[in-house]
Order: C-alpha cells, then sequence, then structure tokens
C-alpha cells in the first residue's frame, strides 16, 4: 500500500537534506535521539499517578505534548529506516506475524500471562 | 493520504482485541513498553564502536534485530495513539512544520549548531 | 568520609582488571550500559498499576530483582565515575546543595509545585 | 564498612523530609525518575562520535555535566533503596559475587565474548 510512512519519510528526508544534516546522523545518533525523544514521552507520566497519565489526553496542554512526542519518536524512527534501508511497514507486518505465533488467541485470550511472566 | 499507518492500526488493534488485552494497555503501560523497545534498539549498539554500529544493516543477523525492535517501537506507537485518540500523521507533519520554523535553512544549513548546543 | 563508595570502586575495578575488560569500557559504553540497566529496574514496573509496584518490595522475588537491577546501576555508574575521574559522593553532595539553592523549603514545603510544572 | 552511602542516604531523605516530598516519591515515580536522569547522562553523548564522548570529561563544561547527571542518577538510587528497604551496598557486593560466578576469570579473561554475544 503507497502510504504516508513513505510520505512522512520523503518529507523528513527532505527536511534533512535541506539542511545537510545527515553528516550528523549516524545510525547510533539516531537510535541515541530516538531513546531520548522516547525519554520524553516517559517524562510526561513523571510524579502522575495512573489516573492523572490516563488523563493526559483529555488535557488541551497535555494532548499537545503527546502529541509533539509521539511525533518526535516516529521522525527518528523513520530517519532510522531510511538509514538502514529498512522497510518499517514490512517490518511492522512481519513482527505481528512472529506475535500471532508466539501469543496464540486460544491460549492468550483475557490472559495476562504475557504481562505476569517475570 | 490513506495509508498504511492507519492499516498498520487496525492490524495491531485487532491483534490486541482477539486477545482482550486493552485492558493491560493503559496509556503508561504502553508509554514504559515504547520506552523498553526503543532500549532494546540501544542495546544493538551496545559494546560496539561507531563504525560496529555504522555495520549493523549490513549484517543479516543485526539486520534482522534492527527490523524487529524499529518495529516493536512503531507497533507501540501506534497502540499509544490509539489509545490517546492522536492522529500520527498529523502530529508528525505539525511537528515537522514546527521544526522548519526553528531551524531556517538559511541559518542552520551545514551547521551543527543544533547539534553542539549544551 | 572513606567509605564504601570507594571501596565498591576498588571491587568492580579489580572485576573489570581480572578479566581485562578494561578495553571494552569507552566512557560511551558504560552510559549506554548504565541506561540499559535503568531500562531493566523500569521492566519491574511493566504492566503493573501502581499498587503492584509499590508491593514489589514486599515480594521476595520482587525485592531481589529490584536489590540486583540497583546493583547493576550502581556498578555501572562507579565505572563511569572511575573512568571519568569522578569523585561520586564531592558530586552528590555538590548537587544537594545546588538543590537547596533551588527549592527554598520555605517555597517548597509541601508543594507539588516542583513536580506539576511542565 | 559505616560510610558514605549511609551518609548520603541520611542527607538526601533529610532534604526529602524537609520539603515533605515523600508523598510524591512512589516507588515507581522514583524508578522513572532515575531512567530520565540516565537520559541526561546518555544526552551528553549526543551527536558526539566516540573521540568526541571520551574527550568529555577532560573539558571544564562537560566535566560538570558529567558530575551533575551522574549525581543525580546516584540520588535518585538512594531513594529507591531507602524507599524499597534495600541496603545498596550489600545488594552491590552480592551482585558482583553472582558476575564473579557468570564470568569465571580462565574463561573471560581479555575476551570480548560477554560483548559480543546476541
Amino acid at each position: 500500500m503507497a502510504g504516508d510512512l513513505d510520505d512522512l519519510t520523503r518529507r523528513v528526508a527532505a527536511f534533512r537534506d535541506a539542511r545537510d544534516w545527515a553528516q550528523f546522523h549516524s545510525l547510533r545518533n539516531l537510535i541515541v535521539s530516538l531513546n531520548l525523544e522516547a525519554g520524553e514521552l516517559l517524562e510526561l507520566t513523571q510524579w502522575k499517578d495512573d489516573a492523572q497519565v490516563a488523563a493526559l489526553a483529555e488535557d488541551l496542554h497535555g494532548r499537545e505534548a503527546l502529541q509533539d512526542e509521539c511525533a518526535d519518536v516516529l521522525l527518528y524512527l523513520l530517519l532510522i529506516a531510511d538509514k538502514a534501508g529498512i522497510d518499517l511497514e514490512a517490518a511492522a507486518l512481519a513482527k505481528l506475524a512472529k506475535n500471532e505465533a508466539k501469543y496464540p488467541v486460544e491460549r492468550f485470550r483475557g490472559s495476562s500471562r504475557k504481562y505476569n511472566a517475570p
């Protein structure tokens, strides 16, 4: 399916290339940066109890922060995939297929076993 | 643009719902899980120097590991967006527009200033 | 105060040197490893609600896991400090002094302002 | 050995209690905060190649940043141990003993096997 992942990749690559920034984008730097952006998403949950985290998306400020941090994670993920020559959609479909085999519906339906395992 | 993000979201949501796992997917749990998957991507760089990290994608085993970990990050990102009611494509486009304004080409072309700032 | 940080540093450095592993311990590798160990601590909270996380230390298995992951974070922190020539105790005392100045008791007592700030 | 870990714990607990902040310090919040501080340490390596990271400790500004971030990690680790009733020194010694058994000198001396394992 032609789609938005390709389109977004083209846009973020154009942003990078217009600034000649590919020289700073080693695979390592991009992976570190994705981790730091994931950390900013985690930071939105800092000092909050479960109910406050759940309410994040209903608050105007919290919602915009969530959108921005999710966007940053996605943009670095696209840059990593572009750098490493990975087809993200194919990779996600392949991983879903692995997960289907690993967690068969009949054994895991309604079960928290996956989540309680050590 | 109708596209693969929507399609992937439908698939990962179907995977979740077939197992009745939404009950475990609080926004906090999903954000923590995304951080742990980002950490698994970072783990692929552990104990490697710059050249070894750069070579990861050229090695068959390294390449598959990169694909799997990138996929896991994307799948949790889709679940977060689904849970929070975020349109990931719109969020990424909005963030790119903010970045365009923040880093004008004429001032940042070829410059590592962004990257050297404290 | 002569003490356990020095003693622990001597022990972990002896462990490293007996195996001739300093060659793998670049500052970057140690910092990445500390992040991965912090992630393993975070993993202990994955899929748990607030009450379940709070109960971790009361369960025999959870307690041992907490001890091990805290130990791993400390051991890498000692290796980083050793590598970078940092006196951890002095650094911690200096940071506490900075925090004392930044969060004066009279303004922050019982206040969650620090924690609610964006 | 009576020592600096106990002394530092008393000081950081006094800092916390003078502000009545224990109410915000759930085990989860402290673990998340330690991860965010570890991330700030990782951020010091962002956009740097191996040589630049290695040089961090020799630069006045880089050195102070390293000290501050290492201190923050240690302070949260002390708060976690205090909250969970963990003896950090004993935990670190026990983990070192486990590692001694897991990586016998005669098999791992000079070997990067541990570091190359998948």
